[in-house]
């Protein structure tokens, strides 16, 4: 249908500037609401044709250029054996959380098959009704899903996190190993069963100081991104908070970085010197505000792409449950309509 | 007894560095939560003996070059009718949250006298114990109580807040402008009462991007630093997560900003043109590991300021509950004693 979001990551040239939304597919739909009424989120997750379904939902009311799959972060660590239930409006609560170096080594790393195969079922569904508009699969990356294992439960500066890692350095990177091998397997099988690209969130890895991402998680994410380069997919690596990480970030070594609202475009993508495809950064609050807010920030963003080839538009982190979907449609036609003019005026 | 602290906050040269630490009269100290299990957080805050004898407990225990006086932030907010409960381990929770421009209109400002007495009084019996050593009063700054009044109770994101002020700019500037009145009013009351020096904790305006915080808290902020600036005392900005908002921070007027763990300390103070001192930066995880991994840290931080005057020690945010007292008895020691070396180095 349109492969403006595929040549966007590779920087090259499209006719508008491709736009999906992070958690496009989730609570402020409400036919999405009404499904949740009768399952639980990982019961969705598990049922292939309700995934499916769900990840459909933002492409037939909106003109997005990509669709994502629907699925959750703590998806592939059930294969790991990880107990855990995700509590309303909380997040994942883990039964068993990693309080020593034991507790690592006792973590197994699954089979390749065994990694989420209702996922890759539900992917496969999708593939078929989207008549070619390209499909994200993702993946939560390593430092993410250990803050989940570690905390047990939210948090706000993943202190414990941080702690682990400082106390236990051997076991930090064993635990970051397994992780990485079980994000990579996850990913492969996701392009195997037909994603067109995938997205890393490492959601939190902002509360590292930039010496601590480069001692306990750079070498993971190089692994990760050099081990999947072979499938030949842009990978979009996202994470918030991340203003002193970027350049960092891109070494390791993805098509795409995915900016947080809290850096200006033009700034972070000099700090990463133009040198991958940018996707953001819109406030995810300014959706709940009058159009003109929202226009207003928008045209802020588009103008600091300076109209280069390489950006994808989204939030800077996932929509909010409050937002009104007819905002959501209006802004997509908005963003295409706006950059089409803007080629125009090169 | 040393005036090293109140001479770094102005830059002045000074026999080694200074040290005091966030929350340093806190959770991890055993006759604090002595006093814990008989007394609530709020009931500790409103008896100016027991807030005077927690102030000095660290000045008893470590050669901390400041005592900060005892409260919360949420203290002066009682003065202005705002109804909540500090939850042990969540935070405040407001009864009634600001959830329109009305909510915002009928919230007074409290009179000068009305706000907090029992802190002021706190502050007297302190003074008349600490044989010179510096006493540091301190407010929340009014976008982070703002954040706490809109939320209502803990937050990852404060979504919310900014929501509100996208949505209603008017009602938040008002807002704003009550809360600026009442820190202004509570900060000289602290002075009078005998404070030497001021921290306004912006928490988290973090969570705004420069643009925001430009039209939403920067002219606020201003005027709180114009209208303390007659008490002639040094004033420190301190927030988390304002790698891109310092340049902004450092023109509200402030003496010295304070850094989280996440901004190189070098690089923080170039942005800001080496025109303030700087506070902080050790991630407070560090200390719950052993001392070598303590002791790394601590010379990388010493190291960046390259000896320059105008660095005062401390963490990049609270120290957390679970920290051994006999490590930062330690670090207090090891800074001053390396510091004092450093300058022979010169």
């Amino acid at each position: 249908m349109t492969d403006r979001f595929l040549r966007a990551c590779y920087r090259q040239e499209t006719d508008c500037t491709p736009v999906w939304f992070m958690r496009q597919a989730g609570r402020y739909l409400p036919e999405y609401r009404r499904l949740r009424e009768r399952y639980g989120l990982m019961e969705l997750c598990r049922h292939p044709e309700l995934a499916a379904e769900i990840t459909l939902m933002p492409v037939h009311r909106f003109a997005v250029d990509a669709a994502i799959i629907f699925a959750d972060l703590m998806t592939p660590l059930e294969a790991m054996g990880v107990d855990f239930e995700v509590q309303e409006g909380v997040g994942p609560i883990i039964v068993h959380p990693i309080r020593s170096p034991d507790d690592v080594q006792k973590l197994p790393v699954p089979d390749d098959d065994a990694i989420a195969p209702a996922t890759m079922q539900a992917i496969q569904i999708v593939k078929g009704e989207l008549n070619g508009l390209p499909l994200i699969g993702f993946a939560g990356a390593p430092f993410t899903l250990a803050s989940y294992l570690v905390e047990g439960g939210p948090s706000r500066d993943f202190a414990q996190t941080r702690a682990f890692m400082f106390r236990h350095p051997k076991a930090w990177h064993q635990l970051m190993a397994k992780l990485t091998e079980t994000v990579v397997r996850y990913i492969t099988a996701q392009v195997q069963a037909g994603a067109d690209a995938v997205q890393i969130f490492d959601s939190w890895v902002g509360c590292l100081s930039p010496t601590d991402y480069c001692e306990f998680v750079l070498p993971h994410m190089c692994q990760l991104f050099e081990r999947t380069a072979p499938l030949r997919v842009p990978r979009i690596l996202f994470g918030t908070g991340t203003a002193t990480l970027l350049p960092l970030m891109r070494q390791a070594g993805s098509e795409v970085i995915g900016l947080d609202w809290r850096v200006p475009l033009d700034e972070a993508w000099q700090a990463l010197d133009f040198a991958v495809a940018v996707q953001g950064n819109l406030d995810p609050a300014v959706l709940l505000a009058d159009w003109a807010v929202v226009e207003r920030h928008t045209m802020n963003i588009l103008r600091r792409t300076k109209g280069k080839a390489g950006h994808i538009f989204n939030l800077g982190h996932g929509i909010l449950p409050q937002t009104d979907p007819s905002i959501v449609a209006r802004l997509v036609d908005f963003v295409h309509e706006v950059t089409d003019r803007q080629r125009g005026w090169r």
